[in-house]
């Protein structure tokens, strides 16, 4: 007899319709799509600053910057880089900024000659001005691994040496997260860094543990969004593509 | 008629079958029970420490702890409790600690009278030998914040002021998370802190900025395990139940 | 002739007052005390809630909470303490909740004969409705680890077993932290909670992997604040002194 | 009389040799320089991989490959770069990776034509095989936001779209940290993708949820380390200069 098959059928048939009902709900793809917010659209050309970008140095002039003791920056600019005067102190953007990407191009004297450790292709750059991401000819130049190229200065060692020689192009680019006070002046997230040198990451999500010392234990102390400060070392250091992207 | 429900549920019963055949698959809950490890059990007596904690006074003697300037502890102790002697310097455990579980109760003088600000009932509990959990008299005595009882001392203010009367027993149950440092010296991770007072959540995973300062700002210095430290600070502070659990 | 040694002592001297006055700026110890925000006080008598707490139980009625499908919550009140009634299914608070600390006390039936495993002592707290803490009696009471009692219910397992025999009042302090949604819906931090059982630490800082699951793998769809959820699981486990504070 | 006077300054003078003898001690800026270990130096030559990286395709064949169900990968090598062959499934690289640095470089094809949203040059790079970053050209082509180029599929939409046309190559510079999950199978930190897309950051840091679903919520289950995959979804996508360094 087949009608017992048959029935059996038509059971099955409804039940695997309200299967499928209830999959349909369960397991529409749409159900996962986000449609808003659309991210705006950036140009990336190739070797320029994206769209969205606070370009500080665009091969031409110094206005995004003024002098540390005040006035107008007075380090040279010549062949689309600016380079440092020794003996004219540092200069800081006008801008100040707190979580940055920031994309920078160096190059330490091809001439090394009696420059040896930090006396060789020295800068830095300080993230809102106090913390420092050293800039240093690192290529076959023994110094302390916490002062090196790439190292955030007296704190963190980069993950790998990754300089090119002296004379060459470099590139950092670096996410900084800000420090973040509470209320009462206690710290309530320190500062973050990553960075990749020549594009590789050499700082990973790194701690700062305070403002850079010179002597002694760095400490933070409250303060808001700042100017990045290039160090005056003494070392006739370039710099060069220079951008920020506010996070 | 019966026959057709009853073959319905024949029908029913098969695709029953099926689902479950390919469910015992997907939608075993066995799947996701695990049995390893099995936990340690610890015994958690009514007003008594954990059968796992190290108990750092039971009541009874200071053998646990040892004078700041070495040699015993002269602090003195009856009724179950333990009270600072001004002027005989801080004492400290004799064990090293860094991860902790501490739980520590902790008393202030009721003759307030004379006393005021940090001069009342101050004493305080140094993690590691250099991070300061307050302890003060904050019971309608007003100081500055991050100077108040449950404060990370010239740090972090507490959430809230949980404080009872002088006289009155207190309680901190407090986890510890020890700073972290890299093989290069850098901070790897700072110190971390929550503080229940009185059973009031006052400290949230704190970030600890450095080690304590009375003047200045906290810094990091690399260093191991070390001794839970307790202050003399001129006032007749008394405590009691003090046990330890290493996480 | 003494007197440029003199002169070079006047210098001295002058450059060393100079540095005191520089020195007195720099050391004051007031320069770091912060006086605002000053935290509210909470009166924390002993063995009753802090006075900043929602109650959601005192003792008397459930009027804090409503049944799971909808109506009055109908588990039992008495002596102090409300028990679950089995098949009435689960309860859950009237009022919604993010970021608490919770404080609850429990107690599984002491006749413990012909249970065992899942089914002896069993109900579960759920945070924000999905998120389950296990309730269980877990004294000499073998089950799968990440299903005894203080587990995150198939995710998490205590770090220690800290069970009272059944028929005694246990405790948990929990520190739950909700999980937070970006724009488009992905998860932006997980949540995590922090539990002593009993005193003892069995959960720290904890990231649970989504909403419980009893088959299957957890996993997180985006929600806002929401009720806290007792669980009915057939067995009459009792519940008193039950606060939250938001945090 | 003058002696008194310069007997004053004498004292003066001591002391301020007495501080600064001291201050020499605690003000030697040799004492926070750090000599070891010293970073393992690795060659970063424009426009190619680094020294120290596993190189997946240097242009001429896919050896690091095989096919999704076994065997030598199929897709297509020519002018330095590999293509998918639609129909043919996808690839993954014969070895492992748990942390990683990953530079990839794509192209979606030039001809756009009768293609939209999710089929116009749609691939995959799927980390650990279970976490997908989109590949897609997503230029001037709408789609579900968290489905675009540079989302973590159906997970998180990218800071912006930094998408260049279709026909031209694109990079994406990864920083992959893998989920860690307890001994007793829970998650103990979810996996954190960064990606740079052409230069510019679009994840910072991303908490991934899971493994990637194109239906339903994404979770995780215990995994080790397991090879990178790419997707073949009927796009003629290319790739090339595809190198990894584990971290």
């Amino acid at each position: 007899m087949t009608k017992p098959i048959l029935m059996a059928f038509c059971a099955l048939a409804a039940a695997t319709t309200f299967a499928r009902a209830q999959g349909e709900r369960q397991r529409d793809p749409a159900k996962t799509e986000v449609w808003k917010p659309v991210p705006v659209t950036v140009a990336t050309p190739k070797d320029a600053a994206p769209s969205d970008a606070v370009v500080l140095f665009d091969g031409t002039d110094l206005s995004a910057w003024e002098a540390e003791q005040g006035g107008n920056a007075r380090w040279t600019v010549a062949d689309g880089a600016f380079t440092v005067v020794p003996g004219s102190k540092g200069i800081r953007t006008k801008k100040r900024f707190c979580d940055i990407q920031l994309h920078i191009e160096w190059r330490s004297p091809a001439k090394t000659q009696g420059f040896d450790g930090q006396n060789r292709g020295n800068s830095g750059i300080f993230l809102q001005e106090l913390y420092e991401l050293q800039v240093l000819d690192s290529y076959g130049n023994p110094t302390y691994s916490n002062g090196q190229a790439a190292s955030i200065y007296k704190q963190a060692i980069p993950l790998v040496n990754a300089s090119r020689a002296p004379g060459e192009w470099q590139e950092y680019d670096v996410i900084w997260k800000a420090p973040r006070f509470s209320e009462g002046g206690g710290l309530a997230s320190p500062a973050r860094i990553t960075v990749l040198h020549n594009g590789v990451l050499v700082q990973d999500g790194t701690i700062v543990s305070g403002k850079t010392e010179y002597i002694g234990a760095p400490s933070y102390s409250p303060h808001g969004c700042a100017p990045i400060y290039l160090q005056d070392h003494d070392s006739k250091v370039s710099f060069r593509n220079v951008w920020v992207r506010e996070l």
